[in-house]
């Protein structure tokens, strides 16, 4: 313990983290661009290429931080996981997707473990940042580690849990200066966590178990989950009274406690909040309890597109037209406003339903030039022109980027519906959720 | 319009409130203390006497609004609804709770609106305040008054729903300085109303209807609804798996964005949450539609007491003992800390519940000296000493009043049940939810 806290103190340590994606590179640049020496672990050799050529291929990491990082080059990355015996702290930041039937996938979490046992030395730092059911530290990673190292947790490593807390876009909080929730196995394992996370992260948050700090991050999207699918439903209950969702929204903020606002839309999307309740909802069932809030919101999300289709099918009707054999054109793939992800998507799953029941689909989104739905489908995002607008039959507001220029685009479209209130302005034309 | 208006700006309007309860009261007196002439009418003679003595009976009025509104002699009362006619504005403040199949009880509204439209007179200004479904001003008040009046909203009197967000011991908010969201028939009715209610509220939200009005109320409600019984259910599963939720909970709120914490508890209490949002459930079948997250939001918390019992029975368990014939001791019945109203308190429910399998009831409550359980037992506040903790085999924490000596409470007591997190030190004796 005193050899990896003296490392620590003199920032001669070296820190790998495992999974170079929208949480591992930020990560990554952090240490990094605090002068400690990181080296970075994919199995994509082409995220590990760019790494190695100075190459940031993550929107949220700042363009002066990353330059930081050229110039003390203190990041490389790799492919190799033998590196990791060079490692003092080791960072498993992979993702955990649901499967087809929405059941936790622990791959990516099994493999990482596997590969950093086969090269973990003795006085090691390890810590899982990937989303997932509480006791996935203690009764998952814990054995897989020991089985593949034959080392022994808290003699001779030491194991946490420390959820990673990204929100891709936020101009305000990055990975530096969002607190961030750590919890150890043991003691010394919280003070030698707490110390190496200093170096990349302000400020550090000590829990008493790594099954805590797994329950804040469940507990932080469940909580996104609920309130969305409940403003969903809202918001199709308020369409039917004749009550427009977002001006009751408005005026709800004005209550200056007890109150926070979050707003209706084509369905959840993203790479969190679609899938960690439903990690929780795995585990639960081993204990025998059914968390009804979170399948209900489930029930909400899982429904949204068929609604939304519902609803531009209405639209159509007033015009005297079926989905059938009309040009619809989405605006925006993303799955919130301003980013370059379309990963669970709803407006993919839209476009599924509507190319199924013989629409034309076409998309723009400035932010993804190519995307393929679940289905299959494969598209490229169109040019936004007059002529285009004209010759749809429908123009939906999938997602509410700031670059589109809305006024321009009701203006020269035949229907529009508005999933994202993203028209200001009253028109016959408009049609929203 | 312009003599209403007149009347407004030179004070010398006669403001009526009907309902003088925790919002009535309160609106009064705001009211009253900015100089304004205020009649309150309410059935109970009781309360008309107490507030034509000078005795206010709202925790809520702060003492030297009080004094103001005696000096002034602003303020009358009245149990005699023909006084109406001498009122430029009649506000409603009655209560609508639900019947015991909890659908919306409307008779408080309706016999308000009867007794108004008898005295009305033309170039009056009438709101509601009561939390309501949507649409219910427009449908449901509207031609009460115009039946029992004569007279037409629009031309002869102005028709408005402003709701009350009262927060029965919120020592920041109170009626003068929570904004106000107000909806009326017509922009006339609108411009009277903003003007009336700026007398007595520092900030006026207008919005473009009544039902708008009256939706966002229950939006209010009904997140704080969803999200305590969200929270609940997630205690009740942390509990199985081992992790303190309160701890998950301080944890989850170092979150700088995206995250309210709610807490739990042994269910949700009081005239509002418990409420409000079932008004919403039964108008949205009028409209065909399932509020799926209200609707398990609603069971979460039904089930709460009966949980909590269970928690009781486990507790006492360890003592080798059954609820039957054990000594229970409850503290505090009011549904939230520092006040005096147990209304829909769970506590009573859980009471009822224990009484009935054979436990000996007794409650302690600095702010309600007696109580009467939905299941009708009467009980009063037993006096709170170091014997009578010692001679009960379980105390239950179902209110955390600041006035509670947790320490001393948990240092007399064989065993604890801990509801509200009370008790922040460690103890074999105390069991948490």
């Amino acid at each position: 313990m005193q050899k990896i806290l003296e490392k620590i103190n003199n920032n001669t340590l070296r820190v790998g983290i495992v999974g170079l994606g929208y949480v591992g590179l930020p990560l990554a640049a952090s240490f990094a661009a605090a002068g400690i020496r990181v080296t970075g672990f994919d199995v994509s050799e082409t995220k590990v290429a760019k790494v190695n050529a100075g190459n940031n291929y993550i929107l949220d990491i700042r363009p002066e931080q990353w330059s930081k990082v050229q110039e003390l080059k203190t990041l490389t990355a790799s492919a190799d996981f033998a590196a990791i015996a060079q490692c003092d702290a080791v960072i498993i930041c992979v993702p955990t997707p649901l499967d087809l039937f929405h059941k936790p996938d622990m791959r990516f979490i099994e493999s990482a473990c596997r590969e950093i046992g086969k090269y973990l030395q003795r006085g090691t730092f390890v810590s899982l940042e990937s989303t997932t059911y509480p006791t996935t530290t203690e009764h998952f990673v814990l054995p897989l580690l020991e089985e593949a190292s034959g080392l022994k947790q808290g003699t001779d490593f030491w194991l946490a849990f420390s959820p990673e807390r990204v929100d891709p876009g936020n101009k305000i909080y990055d990975t530096r200066n969002t607190p961030k929730v750590l919890g150890a196995m043991t003691q010394a394992g919280l003070t030698i966590g707490k110390a190496i996370y200093s170096k990349a992260i302000d400020h550090i948050y000590a829990v008493s178990s790594p099954r805590v700090a797994e329950m804040v991050k469940i507990l932080e999207n469940t909580y996104r989950l609920v309130n969305i699918s409940l403003i969903n439903e809202m918001a199709l209950l308020s369409g039917k009274m004749d009550i427009d969702i977002w001006e009751v929204i408005e005026a709800a903020k004005t209550k200056p406690y007890g109150f926070q606002a979050f707003y209706p839309g084509p369905g959840i999307g993203g790479h969190c909040i679609p899938l960690d309740p439903f990690y929780l909802e795995y585990i639960a069932k081993k204990f025998n309890f059914d968390l009804t809030m979170i399948h209900t919101a489930g029930h909400i999300d899982m429904l949204m597109p068929h609604r939304v289709t519902i609803k531009i099918s209405t639209a159509l009707n007033r015009h005297k037209k079926p989905i059938n054999g009309s040009k619809i054109l989405f605006l925006g793939v993303a799955y919130k406003p301003d980013i370059d992800d379309e990963r669970e998507s709803p407006a993919l799953k839209i476009m599924d339903i509507v190319a199924g029941k013989g629409g034309e689909v076409l998309y723009h989104d400035p932010f993804v030039p190519t995307c393929t739905t679940p289905g299959g489908r494969g598209y490229s995002s169109v040019a936004l022109t007059s002529e285009l607008l004209q010759s749809c039959d429908c123009v939906v507001f999938t997602t509410n980027h700031s670059a589109f220029d809305v006024d321009w685009i009701v203006e020269h479209s035949q229907l529009v519906v508005d999933l994202r209130n993203a028209v200001k302005v009253g028109s016959d034309k408009v049609y929203k959720l």
